[in-house]
């Protein structure tokens, strides 16, 4: 039986994958370059955080992710063009992913004796990094660094889960809260449509 | 003496380098960046499979591979215009390449111990990934995404190569096979114009 | 009380990060858009090469790189109409900078046993690495590919660093003669308008 916890990371590498088959798609990609792009954006960030943290990038030891991708890849194929109204759907499971992602890379950055800044920034790249791969892959600028409160809740819940444990709160407490907090802002930064200032070009 | 293995590998290194160097050109890079574009084409895949694999990058413990790149370089310099006549040449020294490298691939990753899965995707990164990193560094869409059939003759050849070892072949006929298998798909693919089915954009 | 190297340090990685933030802006980024850059130009470089020499990229270990990135990202957004006139100043500072990253990538690959050769290229890549990714987040053709003498002075500073070390020189030496020989290189470079010869395309 999986836990509670797989079928949370199960539902959140669906809908990163969703969404990179889908611009891949935009893009006329085949099914591999698809697949791909799918597959660099919902395993991404925690490759790049797993790389400089020096451990065994985590795909690389259950095929679960790659399975999820191709699953998402199939699911595309078959519903093309009735994916579109289920986009408040698909929003719904990225930021519950992104969530996740976000726990989890801070939770493994702590317990390999790294200091809290640390952890936030590795939370902050398994959840957003992959979508910046996403976006070289498909040659447009990364859609995170002009628009939307996205990997600023990453940071937001790095902080959350930094300031829950100074609280010397029970530890899935602490996770729990973080995680909520990054969902809670990225759902009111979409349904408010808040936004970071722009730099003006010169 | 050079094995003759090192003489294949020479081979693909230098039709890989000419592969980026020649695109590099096309778009006005200067020598340094026509260089380094095929460089990143030829040693890139080996260089991301190294990483993830957690071991020196192959590169980094011997010259030969960096040469070859130069002596490219020189090449295209040299007889820039007339390479367009050897395009079928090149196309079979790249295809040569593309099964030496997935070979290795798989090989380093099956010696490492992972299981075949893992060595399949290490087998199709030292083969493809660098052109995908030649792509973006001359900031078109990857190539591999979208046209033609690449990294999957990859993927096929690193299944041949498991097959083959469940079959307790001896390891050098399961490398020829697997490596034959590779050159086969290219080759067919490229001649009757085999593709992958597109995504449609929404 | 800073040394002097950690003054030059954080010169340079100021002058990196503010190249990064500026072409970012130019690119309407918004403020956390703009930082990720500046962080990536500053310290892509050297954490490329730290991936591949298999240490802990060094800014993991002290927040004062991205410290010091920030800084650089309130003075933009302070002043950025007016930075156009400091110019000159900030080409200075980004020279430094590449002295020093390029004398620092040299001297860690030293240290740990590889031979000149992989010196001189972790050099190169702590120096010039990071403006190549910077520019593939904006979605530009890598600059360096195409204009001007920058990696090259690198590649001028590394071997001018091996050229001492044979000849037995005092370390200090080696580094202060190799680092104003890549602040040489490119002020003149720039000075003269030397560049590498390009590519003619097919």
């Amino acid at each position: 039986m999986p836990t509670f916890v797989q079928i949370i990371e199960f539902i959140g590498t669906f809908a990163f994958a969703i969404s990179g088959i889908r611009l891949a798609s935009a893009k006329q990609f085949d099914w591999f370059g698809a697949y791909v792009v799918g597959v660099a954006t919902a395993i991404g960030g925690g490759t790049i955080r797993d790389l400089l943290l020096d451990v065994t990038p985590f795909w690389m030891t259950n095929p679960i992710y790659l399975i999820c991708s191709a699953l998402a890849l199939v699911w595309v194929i078959s519903f093309g063009k009735e994916l579109v109204h289920l986009h408040n759907t698909f929003f719904i499971f990225d930021s519950i992913g992104l969530a996740l992602f976000t726990v989890v890379g801070v939770q493994k950055t702590i317990v390999l004796g790294y200091p809290f800044w640390v952890a936030i920034i590795m939370g902050t790249i398994t959840g957003a990094a992959g979508g910046v791969i996403r976006d070289i892959c498909i040659n447009e600028i990364p859609l995170i660094f002009r628009k939307e409160i996205y990997a600023m809740a990453c940071v937001v819940g790095g902080i959350v889960y930094w300031c829950c444990t100074l609280m010397t709160l029970d530890a899935m407490i602490v996770q729990c809260v973080s995680g909520f907090s990054v969902f809670l802002v990225r759902i009111l930064a979409v349904k408010y449509n808040i936004c970071l200032p722009r730099l003006k070009g010169e």
